[in-house]
């Protein structure tokens, strides 16, 4: 059954969001940055269900870009929230359930000695650059080329509002490329203050590649020998893929981790989580903000609590599988070729030799008409709530959309 | 009737803390660098009143530094907020709430256009300066020294793990110095993005002074000539002085503003208000967060709305302005002097010769002894929830603890 066109509440909202708000809408969830056919304005969102204000239901894939780990309105993360606001979300100063959360990350995450919270992913990135440096008095970060740390100037991926001076200690690599970083290195000299990476690499519009284990090990040595940080950016993959931290499965501690994202299934939330050898760093910068102890935020956090018992992140896996071996089946039965890389809970689903995205965008467009909400060229995510029936439905969807789009593309 | 000094269970949790958090509380709120005798984790808030985890209740002085301005879990701020939740906080972008939001600052803010939301003050204030360089093409943003900004290394009040170029482009002169802003400007030269200053002058440790009306008009007329960008950082005075902007009164409207704090009376929100020749710088940067879009802290923003229609403010003010001669008497009965500067709903109260606070360190923790909450030199904030009765319990144990100052320091 095909849903209707986006139309009249969506396009009315953006004209009037226009009037208001530069553009209408910003940032990575502007759907004229994502391709044609996408609604921008939503009314609701349940389990892996999203539905736009026309009233159109989707599967969705994207779990507001990561957030999303557990389900839409997990009750259980949801109700623990909002019983703390009935105690009180902010006053002046932590409540105990601050010390509860910092002592659950550290008892989780392998490499963690300590935890900091903060409100955006970007808030601990951030923070842990500064912690790199005062634990080190050095200043050199080294990045890998195309990699998103964030989006503000010292790492926002557009260089509008941005100064030469915002990155002047920033040195690119190619992530997974030892000679590459080797050649970063020499040229931070004895300045090198940390490399951060992300947790593999999800860079937008190309093929994810995970992680070399050699590559991490190299860039551990590194950090080892120049006495620098090892900072893993996990805001994205955190928790997805292993709750101990994205690198544990590579037996390779970072000195500091960045998380946000699906911390609190999407009550606001960032922490850093570091090291012994950097908690005297880190307890000399000043990083705050008006909301960063609020409890509420702090109280929900309950992916971690609830996922470690259970099988459910081993489900997620399961049931990306499903879809990934389900699409690339479609794909070939209706004359593609997919490149589907990365971790299957974060699926990147790209069309071999598809110049300027035109297939990628036909296929998305009338994947959105048929009920499930993909993107063209940036990983997506599953959820906790994907049922076996989920995945299912969504891949005929998907091979009506394949259908549809083999008519139209060839 | 006096408080039991602070006691054991916040020792023992600040202990727990340490073991897992650096210091245990960082930033504003960590009570070592507040002053002697304070609590540091609380239990709960209500109305004007919080609770330590000992038991003690506080009439509350600090509002979490700003963020309670109608009162804490003020009913219908947190239920609006909580029936968003029961529909969906986040989703793949934003919903009907984002707009009517905007179209609420609009309405309010004098000079506001279009509005842009985030989730920290700080990020307010970063895209702020993006957007004035965006929209100018130039670099140099003039600050007022000893201003605070936010809290990351472009502005951070501290230089550890920071790094100078972090800073290159900044500038500073000296708030209401005509000379010195000229100054200032010449250096910027034909670079000059933008002039940023708070509503008033609200420097920690020193007497608060309100922008001189001359000198605003100064600024304004300098950013006219050399096409810059005049940005209010309006987070911790916004919505509490006046709601149209707390430069409203003087008639001079900035380009750029940046809000948080009382915004949605604690939930943790930011936003950018921004006048239409910004529109265009404002539309080309890219600035996003993982939970921008949240729309529950969107759905909370009433106190505007709840302000705007009644005498709440005013009252307020009224409240400050008995809060401030009850003192200037107390003090004067017990042979002190105060100097009490900037608006009465936010409160700076300081010793005369006091040197290194030593009595206002005093006061502040005998004022704790007794049930208020005060801070030794920062400014504080009245909220909607002060009632007369707890204006005037609040100056008898003012009196007490002034009393037990005088017993102490002379």
């Amino acid at each position: 059954m095909e849903h209707k066109l986006i139309n009249s509440r969506d396009n009315a909202l953006l004209a009037r969001a226009g009037k208001v708000v530069p553009n209408g809408v910003w940032g990575h969830m502007a759907t004229r940055a994502i391709g044609p056919g996408y609604p921008q304005f939503f009314a609701k969102s349940d389990g892996c269900r999203v539905w736009d204000v026309d009233g159109n239901e989707y599967i969705d894939f994207m779990c507001a870009w990561g957030p999303n780990i557990l389900g839409y309105k997990q009750a259980d993360v949801d109700r623990a929230a909002i019983d703390q606001i009935a105690i009180g979300d902010i006053g002046n100063g932590p409540t105990e359930v601050m010390v509860e959360l910092a002592e659950t990350l550290v008892d989780t995450i392998d490499y963690a000695d300590w935890a900091l919270f903060q409100k955006n992913g970007t808030d601990a990135t951030t923070t842990c650059v500064s912690v790199a440096r005062a634990a080190t008095g050095k200043r050199k970060i080294l990045v890998a080329r195309g990699a998103y740390h964030g989006a503000v100037p010292w790492c926002s991926p557009s260089l509008i509002g941005v100064t030469a001076e915002d990155r002047a200690h920033l040195i690119q690599f190619d992530y997974n490329d030892v000679a590459s970083l080797d050649e970063a290195v020499v040229q931070a000299g004895d300045d090198l203050a940390a490399i951060m990476m992300t947790a593999y690499r999800h860079d937008v519009n190309r093929d994810q590649e995970m992680p070399d284990e050699a590559f991490l090990r190299h860039a551990r040595a590194i950090c080892d020998r120049m006495q620098a940080a090892l900072i893993l950016d996990d805001v994205r993959a955190g928790f997805r893929l292993d709750l101990r931290g994205s690198w544990a499965r590579y037996g390779v501690k970072p000195d500091l981790g960045a998380y946000s994202k699906s911390i609190a299934n999407g009550w606001p939330l960032g922490a850093v989580a570091g090291s012994r050898s950097m908690l005297e760093g880190a307890s000399r910068i000043f990083v705050t903000g008006s909301f960063w102890y609020g409890s509420a935020a702090m109280a929900a956090l309950k992916p971690m609590e609830i996922l470690r018992p259970t099988a459910a992140l081993a489900h997620t896996e399961a049931r990306g599988r499903r879809f990934r071996e389900g699409l690339a089946e479609i794909a070939t039965r209706h004359g593609f070729e997919l490149s589907q890389t990365g971790p299957v809970q974060m699926p990147m689903v790209r069309f071999v030799d598809d110049q300027d995205l035109a297939i990628a965008n036909i296929f998305c467009a009338a994947a959105l008409r048929h009920g499930i909400y993909l993107h063209p060229r940036h990983n997506m995510f599953l959820c906790a709530a994907h049922q076996p029936a989920d995945i299912d439905r969504a891949l005929e969807a998907a091979d009506a959309a394949m259908r549809d789009t083999a008519r139209t593309a060839k």
